[in-house]
C-alpha cells in the first residue's frame, strides 16, 4: 500500500473536457480495442492466483519474495517482452512469536487471564525471550499521550484510534486509512521517546473479524525500536473497557528479528516502441507483500493489472511509439527500496521516463484516473476517458501527491504520475491481514483495471508529444 | 448453538389469531409494562460485558466456566432470586497446538510451503506428536466421499460445502447451517471408517476473513477418533484450487487432549410465584462457550437475554401465579450435559415444568417467537405477539421440532418449548471463531430480547391455566 495518502489529493476535476483542443493523434478506435480485449481476458487473474496460491506471502528478505521474482519474470518472457532484473538491496525483518495477555485488571477471576489477538509491527524490536509484563496506558491520541507522560514511563501504550468505516464507504479510504495510520507509524517511536516498555495500536483497518493488521512502524533517528505490535479491534476495545474501570496489566512476548539486508529484484519488462523505444510509459505494482496473508489485494492485483497490460497488446500485435515498461517493484511494504534503486540508477536524468503509473489500491473495480499531472494537462486525457466509458471508469481526479510510494521518486524528478482509481471501501478490511488472499479480488474488478492502465499506457506512450512534466515535492 | 436446526421448523404461522376465544385473563398493560422496562434496562448488557470482558472463554472443564458459574450465581443472588447450583459431570477436551501448512503441490517452487489457517475440533484426536503428512483428497459430500473410498485410505480428507450466506441473508440461517454442520459433525467419522488419517471440513461459517470455525465433530460408537479440524474458507478453497491442478500434500499437527470429565453446574435463579411456586417457567441460555472468542453471542447474549427477564420482574416488583426460573446450562456445546441433569433430575416427571425458553441464535434483534406448542395453542399466544407488536417482534412461527438443544429433554417429556425468534443474518460469520465478542451484540438488540422472553415468560406464568403439554421426537 502506497504510504502518501489521496487526502493529499486534489477534489474530482470537473474539468472542461470539452474545450477546443489539438485532435489528439491516438486513435480512439485502437483504445476501444485494447479496453475489450481487457475484460475479455482471464491472463492476469490466472497468473495472480498462480502466485498467490503457489508462492504466497512475500515479504522482502523471504524466499517466497525471490521465487515471485523469479515466477514474475519468468511469466514475462512468455509474452515476448525484454527482461532484466534489477537489483535492491532490501531490509530484512522477520515475524517471530507473538502472544499477548491481559494478566491483570478489576474484576478478575483468580487464575484467569485473556488472550489477545496481535501481530508485530515492521521494525518492532524483541521483548526479553521470556515476554514483559506491564502496565497498559490506553491513549486516542498524540495530544493525550503527551499530557500522561509522567504515566508511560515502563508501561504499554497502546493508541486507540477508530478507523472511519464510514469515510471509506463514501468513497475516501485513503482517508481514513491516512487518519490511522499515523499511530501506527509514529506511535511506536513517540511512545519509546517518554519511555514506554512496548508500544500498541488498534489495527488500522475496517472489519472486526479479530484480525491484526501489520505494517510497519518507523523510529526517528537515535530512537532505539522497542516492541510494537497491532492488536485486533476487539482486543482494544476490551482493554480500553477494562482500563476505563481499573488498572490493566499485559504479558507481551515478540520475537522478530532484524537480519542483514538481503538481494532482492525489481522485474523490468519492457514492450518495445515502434519509434521512440528509449523513451517509456511505466505500468507497474509491489510484488512484495505483508506475510500475514497471500498478498493478492496488496499488491499481486496491482502486479497483474500493469502485467496484463503488455498480455493486451501483445494479443492485440500494438507497438505504441514509445516503449511499455512493466514493473513488480520489490520491498515497497518495508522500505521502498525498490522504487528508489530504479531512480538512482537514472542517475539524475528522468528525460526517458514519459510517465508512470502504479496500481496499489487493491483489487477492487476501476473508477478511472489519478492523474499527478500539470491541471492544464487533465484535458488532453479525454480520449483515454472517453474511451473508458463504457466500463464507467470515467473519474479524473486531479492529484498533487505521489501516485504510488514506487513511483514517488520518478514524480520528485518530473515524471507525470498516475495510478487507477479503484474502489478501496472493502480494501482495509484486509490490507495487511491474514485475510488479503485471492478470493477478495473479483475477476472483472481486475479486467477494469487492466483495461483503464492499458487504454492510458498505450495512450500515453503513443501520444505524438509527452505531456509537460510535472514535479511533485519529495 | 442448539444442536438442532430451524430447518425442522415448520412454516410461518399465518395464524387466526383475531379468532373468538375465551378472554386472556393476563393484562395487557402489564405485559406493555415489562415491554418497555425491558427496552430501557442496560442491565443484561453491562453483566454480559462483565462476563465476557473479565472471565472471557468458557469452555466445559475450564476455570473459566466454573468461574463463570460463580459469577452468574452472585448476579442473580444480588436481585434477591433463590440460586441453587445443579451439578452435571461433563467433557473435558483441551485443545492445544494446531498448525497445518501445504508441503507439496504442482508448482511449488523448492522450499516454499503455504501456512494453512485451521482449528481442531472439539472430540478431535492428536496426531503423532512430529505431526504427520498425508496428500489431501478434497470431497464435496458425503457421495463423493463413498465414491473415491479407495482413495481415501492414508489421505487427509476435505469436505468441501460452502456456506450458503444467501439463504442466511433471507432469514433461513439455521438451514443454511444445517447443511454445512453436517460434515462437521460427521465428516470425520465418516472419513475415518474409511481409513482417513485425518479429516477437515470448510469451516462452517459465512464471513470470509481467514476465521476458522470450531465446533464438536462426533464419531460413531467403535470408531476410532481421528485428527479433526476447520480449514479457514480461504485456505479450503486454496486447497481446492491445488488438488485440482495435481497432488496436494499436507502436513498437520494437533494436540488436543481429551481429559477425565469435570464438575460443572447448571446455575438455577428462581423467581417465586405468588400462587403455584412449585411450577415453573424456564428462560435461559447456555453458560459455557467454545475457546476461540468470548462466547458473546454464543450464548453469553441468550444467558443476559433470559437474566435480564428476572431483572425487569424485580425493577417492576412483579410475581407472576408461577415461578419464573432462570437456568444458565452448562456444557451446550460438546455434550448437553446440563440440559440432560436437569431433566434426569426430574425422574420422569415433567408436570411442574410448565414451559421452557432458550435463546441460543445470538444477540440479534428479536424478531417473534418460534414456539413448539399444539397447532391450536398458537392462538393463546395473541396477547404476547400484541404486546411485542411496538417493538417489531410479531413473528409467531411454529416449530415441530426443538426450541433450544439445552430444553429439547423437557420438550420430549411434553414441556412446550420457545426461543426468540432473532435476526440471526451475521450470527455464523462469528459463530464459533474467535471474533465472537461483545461488540457484535447491539444494546438495543439484546434488549428486544430480554423484553420478547420477559412478555411471554410472564404470561406463561401468569395463565389461569398452562398450555396443553406437546412433545416432541427423542
Amino acid at each position: 500500500m502506497r504510504k502518501l495518502m489521496l487526502s493529499v489529493v486534489g477534489v474530482l476535476a470537473a474539468m472542461p473536457l470539452c474545450a477546443a483542443e489539438p485532435a489528439a493523434a491516438v486513435d480512439g478506435a485502437t483504445l476501444a480495442r485494447i479496453r475489450d480485449a481487457s475484460m475479455h481476458s482471464d491472463w492476469a487473474m490466472t497468473n495472480l492466483a498462480a502466485l498467490t496460491d503457489r508462492i504466497g506471502p512475500r515479504l522482502s528478505g523471504s524466499p517466497q519474495l525471490e521465487a515471485a521474482v523469479q515466477q514474475v519474470a519468468a511469466t514475462m518472457r512468455t509474452l515476448g517482452a525484454t527482461v532484466q532484473l534489477q537489483p535492491a538491496k532490501v531490509p530484512h525483518w522477520v515475524r517471530g512469536l507473538e502472544q499477548g495477555s491481559l494478566v491483570d485488571y478489576i474484576g478478575r477471576p483468580s487464575g484467569i487471564t485473556q488472550k489477545l489477538h496481535l501481530t508485530a509491527l515492521g521494525n518492532s524490536a524483541a521483548t526479553p525471550a521470556a515476554g514483559l509484563t506491564a502496565r497498559v496506558v490506553v491513549v486516542q491520541d498524540y495530544e493525550e499521550l503527551n499530557k500522561r507522560a509522567a504515566e508511560v514511563r515502563g508501561a504499554i501504550v497502546l493508541f486507540h484510534t477508530r478507523f472511519d468505516q464510514r469515510l471509506a464507504d463514501n468513497g475516501e479510504a485513503g482517508t481514513a486509512y491516512g487518519q490511522s495510520v499515523r499511530y501506527r507509524n509514529g506511535g511506536p517511536s513517540a511512545a519509546a521517546a517518554l519511555g514506554a516498555v512496548a508500544a500498541l495500536v488498534r489495527s488500522v483497518g475496517g472489519a472486526d473479524y479479530r484480525l491484526p493488521h501489520t505494517g510497519n512502524t518507523s523510529f526517528k533517528p537515535g530512537q532505539a525500536a522497542i516492541p510494537a505490535a497491532a492488536l485486533s479491534a476487539e482486543d482494544a476495545d476490551l482493554v480500553q473497557r477494562l482500563a476505563a474501570q481499573g488498572p490493566v496489566s499485559m504479558q507481551l512476548l515478540l520475537t522478530p528479528q532484524t537480519l542483514p539486508d538481503a538481494d532482492s529484484f525489481n522485474v523490468i519488462a519492457d514492450w518495445r516502441g515502434r519509434e521512440k523505444p528509449d523513451e517509456v510509459v511505466i505500468v507497474s505494482g509491489h510484488l512484495d507483500s505483508w506475510d500475514l496473508g497471500t498478498g493478492a489485494v496488496d499488491d499481486g492485483a496491482g502486479v497483474y493489472a500493469a502485467a496484463g497490460v503488455i498480455e493486451v497488446l501483445r494479443q492485440l500485435n500494438l507497438h505504441p511509439r514509445r516503449t511499455i515498461r512493466f514493473v513488480a517493484w520489490t520491498n515497497e511494504e518495508n522500505g521502498g527500496r525498490g522504487g528508489k534503486a530504479y531512480a538512482a540508477a537514472l542517475s539524475g536524468n528522468a528525460d526517458k521516463q514519459i510517465a508512470a503509473i502504479e496500481s496499489d489500491e487493491g483489487g477492487g473495480r476501476a473508477l478511472g484516473i489519478s492523474a499527478a499531472v500539470r491541471p492544464e494537462s487533465l484535458a488532453a486525457l479525454r480520449p483515454v476517458i472517453d474511451a473508458l466509458r463504457p466500463i464507467g471508469a470515467t473519474a479524473l481526479k486531479h492529484n498533487e501527491g505521489d501516485a504510488g510510494a514506487d513511483i514517488e521518486p520518478l514524480q520528485v524528478m518530473g515524471v507525470p504520475g498516475f495510478s487507477p482509481l479503484v474502489d478501496a471501501r472493502s480494501y482495509f478490511s484486509y490490507h495487511h491481514t491474514a485475510a488479503d488472499t485471492l478470493d477478495k479480488v473479483e475477476p472483472q474488478s481486475l479486467q477494469s483495471q487492466v483495461a483503464t492502465m492499458a487504454v492510458l499506457a498505450y495512450f500515453l506512450a503513443e501520444m505524438p508529444e509527452p505531456l509537460p512534466r510535472y514535479s511533485i515535492a519529495p
